[in-house]
């Protein structure tokens, strides 16, 4: 998220923040300046937390900000892993907010080290401020040109130098990034809903391998890398945007609502309602029950205010994990056969809990419906999925996991039906998580920084 | 929230009070004992904010334990106020959780401060407090009664005293409490979310003008006042209850859909789509789409994250504080004539401002049904209206709040189809917000404590 | 310590109490009034901790305030105890800020209880607002005296109630309270130096057995019982109050000298240098360097920033406690005889490990010399000595007192000489610590409250 | 501060930052190591503040630890520039602790700025840590030593790296270092006061141009550079070290008592009695008292508890930040002719006020005695003076000083006088700041960095 030419740019930075929580939690942060002074403020938590009063915001003088929710894929979750990252070079002072993650970061920062570069955080951005401050171009924008030519991975990045912002996206497209306009002032974010919020107008998508970059004479593109066929992150359409933002030039809802009618369509079920995990099954479900023509019910209430519940050791093998987050609506459910659409699994460990309560709520039977393929490969491109060994469907054929979460039936969407759900004007997708074929190359073994246990206390 | 007879009981309370974190996000707080010895940790905010590790759980020792979630209606929002309230009596430690407000806190407090009593909170669980400890009744069960009885109002009550705990309703019936077992424990909670979730089962409702008294012998019950025709709070089907509970003696969630059904069949409305300001209005607004065979779409986006955003003041007046909590979904919403299914309309200010959002997403019809009659007269029986003057219905017809929401048409349900709505086996309700006839005597100015800052720091 | 009539009344208790926090550091509090509204701050901890910065003195308004350092000697550590209390009564909200401890509170307690009074904390203050608050009497200043003469023990309290403060000395005159004037406004406080720092100019000390009620028309001094023959507090003297005080209307520091002095014609030694123990027993040390002719040096350095150290288990038992508390120098000690002078020996424990680390320090001999007899009593009015069983005087004569600290030789003061160093113009003494006459009676059994861990958050 | 070889390392350097409380009170930290995983703790404000409960100590595991007190000389308050510093280079994880201040940071840091390094602190420490990464060197004590060569200034330094502790000390040794041993344990901390707390034994000091290098072999020593012929901290011995500390081969306090012996054969006064500004000054105003055969008194006292009080803005103008610093004793001082002996005068304002209080306290004269020379200029090696605009002695006469003070006479002690009173044995001092003559090449302009407000939540 970034901002140029708003006098309260901070400030639109942290509701845009708000709108784009869903995607990290961990850590929050903002960078603001006015050219010449620059201003931080970072920490721990939501982004409520990190700002818990407008004084916090006030500091952040400027005209131009850039901010960053953190969601831990890399590196560990200590303070000085939080973004924007800041740094000092000949250029001046280089804020960096990045969204993704590098593939190669391991390799390029053992070559950094060996030629007596330090780190001081665990996180792949630090990576990029190295090679942005050595690259021997003669100007600031011709050296981040330099330093994404020798990384690669996914990555959406918005940097703050001197008087100016710069946005930029891999030229895989993986992640998403818009632009847009407010007044006078130009906006760059990951989803549309963001923009929303605080009233500003979508212009366009950053293209995969587009360098944009913002001053006071307006915008300036150019194509650092030359676009590949693409491979959009298709499991930001299945689970990660908000339902109400518009990413890879499709409404992310509409999308939803396809993959529950191509749910229903592969595999109808023999049932009397259709309910959703929600919230982020809602939109899905919403189409199996339109195309299925069985009624779409509220059978699951979630308790949002749950955040930090924790769950005594007695109790932990209970099931009061998924109790305090899902109460089953026993007065739907009783004497029904149930359709339960969810949008993918990973772990399968909620599902099966889940399964549990809607049969001890009285269902008669259970439908499991996933509105995507079974994900079999971890993601090393920004999202945080656990181990292969961890991954349910690596491990399990489809009747084992029916087995294991206690259901009737269990259907997964096909991939034929997956890619049918998606719009295809513009480039192709990632479908790693469900294939393992990997369209960047990796390094499955991303080291770790060698120190445990670190915090700083204010 | 009580429980009586479970090794881990301020843990299960800790769980319920999440469960019932709806009914009171001001303080939050747990008395637990052995019977000897009580322990006490208060504090304000959410249940998560008072209990932020299980360090505070772990000393609350003891098998017996009582719970309150506060929502402010009487008293400043002083740390003071926090409930449960413990005092000291000739009888031992007196815990007191309460929910509900005495009509007559006013007139006895007045009468205690002429006999020489002090008062440290401006709640009137102190007044209730007071009674008991002042009575000349022989068992502490009798001064309860005796102390009930010189009291009037809304009131759902736990209290812990030496070895066991006390449960009550008031006459009318106001406030739900039920009665649940999980293994050798009995629970007392509010709704009966809380049983669900700790894995309790309900087995009946306290009844009106009963006391319950648990101890090592099991329950005791009697009547410490003859029940009235009863006046049950309407409003709870409608709005305040978690549609996953059951209250007096029906699912939540069953009566919502029936308002929202009722709705559908008084006004029907000339559109495409039906949508619910989420999630209260969730189940209506599903009743309203069944009943009218319109679509039932999910047109508002509802940000769960936002709980402390601030607003700058420069931003106040542009709608931003209804934007950071909903976002219009526009490719649902575009070019269609669609129906918002709300609960009820307080001031209206919300609604209007989504109305707005609504139509600038594309929306072109908008109709507004309301699942419950005009709110035309504060409550005084716990529930947190603001004044008469602020309630739109009170100071505007329904064709001038039409116009003030911007919206095309405007049906608010009738007072007989809300009657039509709920069960009637039991008892009558009270309407009093609908019809300005409070079955109960209320004093309507009620006084405040004097002193305006107090905080305190541990 | 209170003031009335100054714009910044709550500034300048805050100010004061800084003055006075030697006279207590578990909490601290101040409540301020413009005779219609009050507003409070309390808290855990010092004077810096409760009021971290401007904005929790700004909320103070008036031009009346009172505050309070607690110093724990009877009731739990609990927030709910900390002072001012503050309690709604008839005649208004009545603020107390008590020094000292009511020998006889346990019996008043259950009489209360008895008549049906609930009580909030374990303080001794909440029974002296209960006998305020019942008071028959016409008016509060009546109320107050009638209250007063049902109470036993030592008591030097300000009050606030409506436009007027309130300050009263026991009969006894057991601790001190001194009046003050800066400009227009009157301050009460327990010593001068609280004065001294907010530029006042002392008046006199409220005398025994006095209530002074200050209002817009000044002051009005009445005797609510006859003073005694007078019991004031020798241990103020000897080590409580601050050096830099006028108590008893006479210097602290001067008394000191006199013990140390006296002390020196009563047991010199055969030394080569006086070094004391910082800060409490330098004027002593001083005053017997005068008179014995050896040299004062600067043997022991005391780390005033120790604050809240921790000791780990497995150190404890190695004398860490007291070496970050104090160090040697070695430079002064080696191969000398040195005398040590202290104020009083409580347990010994401290004192013990310090002669031992004087003597590691190279010293050839030790001489202790105490400033004071030894201490074989608890006090109930108002210091917090341990029982008896943990007095060293108490368990053992002088000699084993001296094997167990393993000092050469060992003196303490007589009485005698200790009754010459203190002025006698006014009134007499209280020595029960030194000689277990209790000149007040007092209940030995001090009934605690029977919550354990009680705690609240903000 | 490091400790190589105990179980409880980190406790150790805990317990060590304590004793070492005076020199840095801005930030504290450790980091610690078994030789293959690196913890760190850090935070802002005093020891007590960043390790408030032993639960922060216990996740520093492992028998080697270094710590740090950062007393801000360059750079921002930042918590960013906390020490310990913690770096990945090739070698592995890099922990630096550094007293003291390169001189030549500025242009260091600019070449590599240059070569495209970058730096997220303002700390001239990052600089080392770039330089050793960078190092061509075969192995890490070369690497280092070559690092130290590159820099200029004054620096007592440990550091942690693999499995061993590094700790040197710059050619001119400004800063004190010592080595100490415990056990098997070998310890370094910047006086000797740390080892005494924590009962080491002080072995000897590590020398100027002296590497140690500390493993489970032993001590290995080498010269990374020739000790010049020796530019020790003068100002150590006048100020800042803890009088029961020896540094440089001698005790502070021996030192501090000749300072003022010679100071009363230089300045004799006419007068009653000799107080000292405490503590700083009570050695040395001993020493002026026993040579001047007049009296020692205790005529200020000093409130510990000060901390962070705060002075209102309205009460500013009147030495309140002074008086909740010291309060004269009356007793001693009225009718009296005072010598006030002060270890330095930087700006005199403190200084000021404090005449003016003990004129107010009845002193008829007031001689102003300083134990050591004028201070004319300020350090560039690791002391917090202010401007030289701000020095009163690089603005004014000495006699321009006395009527500034409003004493009656102010004698400083004579550079001769001073050099009379410290050892010479081993090697020269440092005395720019009271001649101009700096020893080493300074850069005056020390640049900072760019943002302003940086700050991190937890």
């Amino acid at each position: 998220m970034a901002i140029w030419g708003h006098p309260e740019a901070a400030y639109f930075v942290y509701l845009g923040l708000y709108a784009l929580q869903h995607r990290g939690q961990e850590s929050a942060g903002i960078v603001s300046s006015d050219g010449l002074h620059v201003h931080k403020h970072v920490g721990r938590g939501l982004v409520a937390d990190v700002f818990p009063d407008p004084g916090r915001i006030e500091i952040l003088k400027g005209h131009m900000a850039i901010g960053h929710n953190r969601y831990s894929t890399t590196g560990s979750t200590s303070i000085t892993n939080s973004q924007p990252l800041m740094v000092n070079t000949r250029d001046g002072v280089l804020a960096i907010s990045h969204n993704g993650n590098l593939s190669n970061s391991g390799t390029v920062r053992r070559f950094l080290e060996n030629e007596g570069s330090i780190f001081q955080t665990t996180s792949d951005t630090e990576v990029l401020a190295h090679l942005i401050a050595r690259s021997k171009k003669a100007d600031i924008h011709e050296k981040i040109a330099d330093a994404l030519n020798n990384v690669q991975g996914a990555y959406s990045i918005t940097m703050m130098i001197q008087d100016r912002i710069f946005a930029m996206r891999d030229p895989d497209g993986v992640r998403p990034l818009c632009l847009g306009k407010k007044d006078d002032a130009f906006i760059v974010a990951s989803e549309t809903c963001a923009l929303d919020l605080i009233g500003a107008e979508y212009i366009r998508d950053v293209n995969p391998g587009e360098i944009i970059e913002i001053t006071v004479q307006g915008i300036i593109s150019r194509q650092f890398a030359l676009p590949t066929k693409g491979h959009r992150c298709i499991f930001e359409f299945i689970y990660f945007a908000r339902p109400d933002s518009k990413i890879f030039n499709e409404n992310v809802d509409k999308v939803r609502r396809k993959l529950g009618k191509n749910l229903a369509l592969e595999s109808p079920a023999e049932a009397d309602i259709v309910i959703s995990v929600p919230d982020s099954s809602n939109t899905a479900a919403v189409g199996y029950s339109r195309r299925s023509d069985l009624k779409y019910e509220l059978g699951l209430i979630r308790n949002h205010y749950i955040g930090r519940t924790f769950i005594s050791p007695q109790q932990k093998m209970r099931d009061f994990g998924v109790k305090v987050k899902f109460n089953p609506v026993r007065g739907i459910l009783q004497g029904r056969r149930v359709v339960v659409v969810e949008d993918s699994i990973v772990r399968g460990t909620t599902l099966r809990q889940l399964v549990k309560l809607i049969r001890q709520a009285g269902a008669v039977e259970v439908h499991v419906r996933v509105s995507s393929p079974p994900i079999i490969a971890p993601c090393f491109y920004g999202m945080d999925f656990p181990s292969r060994e961890e991954l349910i469907a690596n491990q399990k054929s489809v009747e084992e996991i029916r087995k294991y979460l206690g259901c009737d039936t269990l259907h997964y969407l096909s991939m034929e039906a997956l890619l049918d759900s998606v719009p295809h004007e513009e480039s192709g997708y990632c479908t790693a998580c469900f294939s393992g074929q990997y369209p960047i190359a990796v390094e499955e073994q991303i080291g770790k920084f060698q120190h445990e246990h670190s915090a700083q206390v204010v």
